[in-house]
């Protein structure tokens, strides 16, 4: 038998549920893998939530104390925040403690010096539950994905958006009262922004390509932008020509080089992207000996999110030597491709004069550019004129000229919308 | 670094794909995690294979040889076949060899006691390629899914089923023409019949089962039927109802029995399994922790297997001890539950003569065992005539007894069709 003793830091949401499960699943999982999994200490500030759930004597309001007892193994970091998670993690890791952690805002802005740290110590960093919850991609990607020479990886990885999106393409609702319906619910926080900007699906594709790349991708390497510029319009004209539109992150090797973003995207019906619903994640990876290769799965959740930081604790008991695929292994450096670089088709809508010629106008526009339009739809009249085009594809730097071109026409009024096509 | 001597039994599409991905990968692999692979031995019988892609020195017609060396730690067994095979793991982990196999029959017929002798011998066995092919299920439930309280897995694990079963959506032809056709393209064997017969299949899910509930499901405690009697008009009266037939293996935690079985089922079109298309496969697991997780991807293939294949000898290289995650730990016994106590709802298609009162008498049939009808089309006319029915979820005890009565029924000529509804 192998004993993991556990420090908590953090007792919210997750962490009262690893808690929780944690007693409900000891004895099983100590019968099925031979690990007894035991917390010692848990550090919350907020001392109300003292003893709630769990014995008043294993609380405290210093995380530090927690860390440094010595019958500690592992510790859980639950806190969130970019700074004082560091100080804590890098603290643990300094003592020779292994961490589990959640948070991916950490690892995508100051990841590389605690991977350096724990590779030093001997250590290890498991993250599985900062990247879509429950589903074990991190995990899969690390150890499975070892002969797969990956090359791209993309998917839904932000349910509140998905859940935003979900209920647009369902009529329920504009962007806004989707949103608060969201909110409501529980599937969005009360302050939204870092999930519906694309900043949370950043951060966590730039989780995945350090690992699929084996290069270091920060939150500042990747592009994205979110999903409040789409209008139930836009979610109506896609389906019109075959498309549901959701917010993907993908991540890709151009030529040596890798690039990652996050935007909205039209994924034609039959894609299995299409039937991710509600908050739901999933992921694709393509590799040269793996074909492609999904999973899905609830991207968040108390009781979810606390059964990956629960696997991570065994996983990191089980683990053999340091240095080991615990870490994530960045043992190159590749250089980044910028998006006007990649090839793409665009769903773009422009509100135009409704007059003849207005059409000959625009596509001579896109020709110049080398942009070919592929399908094409005209709606409404007089002020209300719309044109709807989704073009063959091109370089984004041509969508790009071509699209400002055409803004500059006088039959075009304001500004235009142009989404990716998947 | 650590090194992993491999000993490779079998050098045929798999065997050598695994030499070919392990050159090819393998700094990258020892860059990545610290682990260097080399096959130091092949045993194989047929000697026109000898030095055709891996240096003919390696080769040899012994496989216990190839085992006995002193430098192989890891043995990768793929010859097939139950007996032989089992003798050759059997050497191995007698000889403190840990081995990797794709052998599903192996295990699902006589992994128990392989598995008692890994766990006495401090060796691993690993087994991921023999389940879905590249897709990581056998990891994922066994490590990632520790705490996931799993309760149901099903899913599509016979790529040569679901590759007819999808020509035959698309309307390419009958069971036999789509067969051959899957033969031609390489997607099914010469002799299809473990495959069509859904043997293969109950293979699998009696490997899933075992891992899921951690109670030992052999394969002849799976019940299985095949696809071979489902017809064109099936499909086609499935579809006008809404669904997809596929080859659905399923386990299920019931009331704290085991029940597994693998038949042809209708799958609801929004349903995730029904976009599941050609030869891919795809798994979901059910638990209380995790609500639902699906891993899709390519079921079988030369490298996909392979790359499997590898993951799981770097898999054995990190585990740390003996004991742990490492075998299929089957710590308790778990009686099984029959077909017949199920719930489901049933497709039933019956000929019938053309005349007044036939409809009635059959669901007065089918009252009288509490059967109730959900959804009806009646085709065709004269001799020609068919009933087909989609129930309402009833014991397929019920279902069974129904049917019956309706066979006997004078108006309805031959024997019926009964699909279950998942």
């Amino acid at each position: 038998m192998e004993r993991a003793r556990i420090g908590l830091l953090g007792y919210g949401t997750v962490g009262s549920n690893v808690y929780r499960l944690l007693e409900r699943e000891r004895s099983q999982i100590l019968e099925a893998t031979g690990v007894d999994l035991e917390v010692v200490g848990i550090a919350e500030l907020n001392t109300s939530k003292h003893g709630v759930g769990a014995p008043r004597e294993l609380f405290s309001t210093d995380a530090g104390a927690v860390i440094a007892r010595p019958d500690v193994d592992i510790v859980v970091e639950l806190v969130g925040g970019v700074e004082t998670a560091f100080m804590l993690v890098h603290t643990a890791l300094s003592s020779g403690k292994s961490v589990v952690t959640a948070n991916k805002q950490l690892l995508a802005n100051r990841g590389g010096p605690l991977f350096e740290l724990a590779k030093e110590k001997g250590r290890q960093i498991r993250f599985e539950a900062s990247v879509a919850g429950a589903v074990p991609i991190i995990k899969v990607m690390r150890e499975s994905m070892i002969a797969a020479d990956l090359h791209t990886v993309y998917g839904i990885v932000n349910g509140t958006t998905n859940y935003i999106l979900t209920a647009m393409y369902a009529g329920e609702g504009d962007y806004a009262s989707t949103l608060a319906q969201a909110q409501r619910l529980g599937y969005a926080e009360a302050d939204p922004t870092d999930d519906v900007s694309g900043g949370d699906a950043a951060a966590k594709m730039a989780i995945l390509a350090s690992i699929a790349f084996k290069s270091r991708v920060t939150l500042a390497d990747v592009r994205y932008e979110g999903i409040d510029r789409i209008t139930p319009a836009d979610v109506q004209y896609a389906k019109d020509f075959g498309y549901v539109i959701k917010l993907v992150g993908a991540a890709r090797l151009v030529e040596g080089r890798v690039n990652v973003h996050v935007s909205p995207a039209l994924v034609p019906e039959g894609h299995p992207l299409a039937a991710i619903s509600g908050s739901y994640n999933a992921v694709l990876m393509q590799g040269h000996s793996i074909d492609e290769i999904m999973l899905s799965g609830p991207g968040a959740g108390g009781v979810q999110t606390s059964s990956a930081v629960i696997s991570d604790i065994v996983s990191i008991v089980s683990t053999k030597t340091a240095g080991f695929l615990q870490n994530c292994s960045c043992y190159r450096h590749l250089d980044f491709c910028p998006d006007d670089e990649l090839e793409s088709a665009f769903f773009i809508r422009a509100q135009v004069e409704d007059r003849a010629g207005v059409l000959s106008q625009i596509s001579s526009v896109f020709g110049e550019h080398d942009v070919s339009i592929e399908s094409m739809i005209q709606k409404g009249h007089g002020e209300q004129a719309e044109l709807v085009f989704v073009t063959h594809p091109t370089k984004e730097h041509n969508a790009t000229a071509a699209l400002r071109a055409v803004e500059s026409l006088a039959c075009v009024r304001g500004s235009t919308m142009a989404i990716r096509v998947l």
